[in-house]
């Protein structure tokens, strides 16, 4: 590599605002400016048009593409509106989809997706602060199911590795559709947010094993959003086996939870209920759930906590909403939550924080 | 997330060659060709111009951009002679140098980055074998020394949850230039190196603490390439007591080793000659040489192994050879291990796996 100092582009250091957190370290777009907004910057010299493309409905940069405007040096800028909250975008560069040169990035819409995090004020509990933090360790595992080695990510909560008598309950914590095993830390902020609720005593020191939810039986190279049909047995055959042999966990149904987002979600509920003798915890974000309610098959006769979130603007609501109002009348207990916002982040880590604190009490939740 | 069906463009399944190492899983290029050459493609209906380009010096993709061509249905696609190895890329869409969507990105030219994984038949100690795997953690911690929260990551061997009585020899890690802490194991593999020397017993089970070389007292924001004049500070008043009361260790400058590739290579040589109380094992891969030899200050009078490589077709091959006979003159013992490569994975990863085997052996390399 060539020195540092060749490697970025002269800036100037008397803008207003700040870059945002997932700015890539030394550039200064994405930038958050002091009235809330966010101003993106592109440099392509010889481009006919550019725009910020937010990606999904209910994007947090808004529902349409951003149209870049050219400055007379070859760079394109916009300045968009945006609410709190972490929102996955592109750029179009003449017709090409690509990454922000200036985002970090992270595995969403089954590619390196730029993104942008507008703070939240109401988010602090997804942030780290001065408390200890715990470790998450990448953990190669060879699967039987698929005949491929598979990667999980397990947090281990504060002070794992001064108690080597101590044993853990387990959270199995599963990411959405064309994301990643990543993406519950590197979007969710998992780690911060467990961190915190333990250094407060609002959640029992866990662990959380996040894995790739795509898998498919016999296939070649990594997991892909190409099919996820095998995870199911992953996870039972594999991944439960592995966790509780190399971690010090508590192997028993009572300390063993399921949960994920969206596709996650739906995996958590439809595996979770088939195999409520391996977890007594469920939880589903923003997905899952059916018109009529729970996916088929056995009713949650065994499960300790059935928790079930969804945000007010995510297309599902109406229908999440009543299924959790046709679980009410059947009797079926269960923990409903919806608060404000759409099918994302802002949402989901919001789901993990009040799950957490739930999980693994000896009362019902 | 919408459903993962929908998240990747038509594909023809007849395509001869596989996907590299380095694409997205699910995704169809960049692609190996069977004679060797690499295939690009990118979508970009409404773009002038589209070309590869290869970065940095010596890249293994060639020395100069390599035009795409544009297909009927919009799609810009070249196929390049490559040699084996990990090379960086990007693309250049009217002159926005982008990243190419169907790869992974790793940090490295101070951003996200392409890169293309070429088989290498005399890398395969580089890459997964079915051994046992150790893991590897992303720690967090305070740095006193820059005020801000930063992650290292620290592999542990296989069996070092098992071993509760056993305590480890570490290797500090260092990447180059505009890469960060994530470079050891995206782009170098580290943690398969070292998986399968102690398979097969070539090297003696240690920990490899990776952290970001970029450290500056005060900053603001994360480490970014716009400063590493803390780093030294950092390494000896931040993070060697924290690997050493947080880990298994020997914490004895016997058992601690520090080396790194090219600006990491010159942070090994400049802090490690300077602290020989604390490391008596430097390595510098292609870097930290002078015209003359080491930089100022001690002799390595106390080392018990300096280790110096450098690729024969790295810009600074000649330099750094007369730099080693200028030492081998002066009567200062070390390795000199020069192979064929330039500045580039694909030497780091040899260097990486002739170093590990010579680290913490009773007599001398």
């Amino acid at each position: 590599m060539l020195l540092g100092a060749c490697l970025w582009p002269a800036v100037a250091r008397a803008q207003p605002g700040q870059p945002a957190r997932t700015t890539v370290p030394g550039r200064d777009f994405p930038r958050l400016q002091p009235d809330g907004r966010v101003t993106f910057r592109l440099e392509a010299t010889g481009a006919q048009q550019v725009a910020v493309v937010p990606l999904g409905n209910d994007n947090g940069l808004g529902p349409n593409p951003v149209p870049m405007l050219r400055g007379a040096d070859g760079r394109w800028t916009a300045t968009v509106t945006a609410r709190p909250g972490f929102h996955y975008y592109a750029l179009n560069v003449d017709g090409a989809r690509v990454n922000d040169p200036g985002s970090r990035t992270f595995f969403g819409w089954a590619q390196e997706t730029s993104a942008v995090e507008v703070p939240d004020p109401e988010g602090a509990f997804a942030q780290p602060r001065p408390v200890p933090h715990g470790h998450v360790r990448s953990v190669w595992y060879p699967s039987r199911v698929t005949g491929q080695l598979r990667r999980a990510l397990v947090y281990t909560p504060p002070g794992y590795d001064a108690a080597p008598r101590t044993r853990y309950p387990v959270l199995y914590l599963q990411h959405g559709s064309g994301e990643s095993e990543r993406a519950w830390t590197e979007q969710g902020h998992a780690h911060f947010v467990l961190d915190n609720l333990i250094a407060d005593r609002a959640a029992v020191p866990m662990l959380v094993v996040m894995d790739n939810g795509y898998a498919v039986a016999g296939s070649s190279g990594a997991p892909s959003p190409r099919g996820n049909e095998a995870f199911g047995d992953v996870l039972l055959q594999d991944l439960i086996p592995l966790i509780d042999s190399t971690f010090r966990t508590v192997a028993a149904r009572s300390s063993r939870a399921l949960a994920g987002l969206s596709m996650g979600g739906g995996q958590a509920l439809s595996i979770g209920l088939r195999h409520q003798d391996s977890f007594a915890w469920l939880g589903a974000f923003s997905g899952g759930l059916r018109g009529g309610g729970l996916p088929g098959g056995s009713p949650p006769a065994r499960l300790r906590l059935l928790w079930l979130g969804m945000g007010h603007q995510d297309e599902a609501y109406a229908s999440a909403k009543s299924a959790h109002e046709a679980l009410t009348a059947a009797g079926i207990d269960h923990v409903w939550f919806e608060s404000p916002g759409g099918h994302e982040w802002r949402v989901w880590r919001r789901h993990l924080y009040e799950l957490a604190q739930r999980l693994f009490r000896s009362t019902r939740g």
